[in-house]
């Protein structure tokens, strides 16, 4: 399964760009914008599999993730001025890690005979825990908490991978595509057309 | 043990409402509304079973919790300008939680050997660390690092459950009983009667 | 191995000071106090200790962690007003216990067989772990991703550890020392001379 492993890497890089660029936004110093590329790129999954019970986390069995997230938060942080030309893409590559995330986190609960609930939650997890963890280390609300369909897409990937799984006989390789598609389209139509949740209107202040 | 299991859900209910009512505060999405109800109900659990080592944790292995804490924040999330009856009775359905939660990470803790410290020291995180988590995702310093009784009477209860297992002979389900309404009694004392435990006199302003 | 012990308790006891002083100078109750010494002093080992899968944790094996935290949270709490003669040396034994717990973390990551990266990581989170969490309790950006060479010298101090283990004949007690050694001069030196990491200069606002 190369293709999964390439775009699983590609993930990372998007996640830990992602990460680092909050860390200089935060004026942290250089150790702050490794740290935040790492947790951002590589904490979902490793919160996962500390919740399944799989230690050591896959970072430390395979430590091509750490270089490689290391790798990308030393580019953007010395070459950060001259990146304009991958604000654009950006994105583009984090929805597809996004993607790629959750049917890896789903996939492996499924080997771990997690129930519906609990598959879903670990694909939603690896993909947004990092980020989540990004958040807190800049003392900020999460921005998954508050805006836009980001894990709503990873909810209906996760879903539809269980399904698939448990309930068709569809090859597991093409469901893992299928699952990942959706998330991405999902995760770009978000982006395109501005769509959001709906939020509880206030009732009172305290 | 059928009536624990059901003050257990009692307290998931009334934590995953404060969860829930804290993210509508916040102004978060749906997603956010969700995922507050979830961890402040299951996150101490989850934390004390990932320090026994007991993985997967038990929202994994009974997904009851799981499902239960949604359907209580989708309530919220939806009726929550109707929840005023509800408002009321959640501090005194937040100290049974409470109190329970405590005794099922204590005891939890004696059938893995753990010391007194530990034991207690679980029996407090299963009642406390999901709220942690909640004002943490919030951007909060923790209400429970700051006001009222609240650790204090996980404390006495989760101390006098270990006492009561190591020291005498009372039946295991009697010393549950009453160290479980030790918490809930000081948690509504705490309540009634404004108690608040000292603070330190600020010397400098750093 | 008892003056390795014995280094490892005065770290813990000069971790459990800072973040009991830190949470007086956020005016946390009495609970607040005990609890942020505890988790500044201890929370690095123990999420080491989750993540080589090594439950429960080396807190819950040997309690003398926990009471030496929380008794050195107790005396800060009632004497801070007279523990001036404190300030001058804590720096100091802060420094002497970042060194013992960057090798006693990458010293049992070598015992684990993690690589080269995995070592060092569970060297600087040993070390660095617990002040971050401090950091986050108090809703506050952690200090080790802003502000001087604190983790840098942990980085380079693991780092020798692992190659002196790996590439030399040299006997295990004498890399220890030498790492430590070397973890401790470059803190020192570090605030004697005020060195700083390099920042990224900010291109924009958002």
């Amino acid at each position: 399964m190369s293709l999964l492993y390439a775009l699983d890497l590609l993930g990372t890089a998007a996640f830990a760009a992602s990460g680092s660029l909050a860390a200089i936004r935060r004026e942290m110093d250089l150790f702050g914008v490794l740290m935040l590329g790492l947790v951002t790129a590589c904490g979902g999954g490793t919160l996962r599999d500390l919740l399944l019970g799989d230690t050591p986390p896959f970072i430390f069995k395979d430590e091509t993730y750490l270089y490689l997230s290391v790798a990308v938060a030393l580019v953007v942080f010395f070459l950060h001025h001259h990146l304009d030309f991958i604000r654009h893409p950006l994105p583009y590559f984090d929805a597809v890690g996004l993607g790629t995330f959750v049917v890896i986190g789903t996939g492996k609960a499924l080997e771990f005979n997690l129930g519906l609930f609990g598959s879903v939650m670990m694909g939603v997890m690896t993909a947004t825990a990092g980020g989540m963890i990004r958040d807190l280390l800049s003392a900020q609300v999460p921005m998954v908490l508050q805006r836009e369909v980001y894990a709503s897409a990873c909810l209906a990937g996760g879903t539809l991978l269980y399904l698939l799984h448990h309930y068709t006989t569809i090859p597991h390789a093409w469901a893992l595509v299928a699952s990942a598609l959706l998330v991405v389209v999902m995760r770009l139509a978000a982006i395109r057309y501005n769509w959001a949740l709906p939020r509880a209107v206030k009732q009172h202040q305290d």
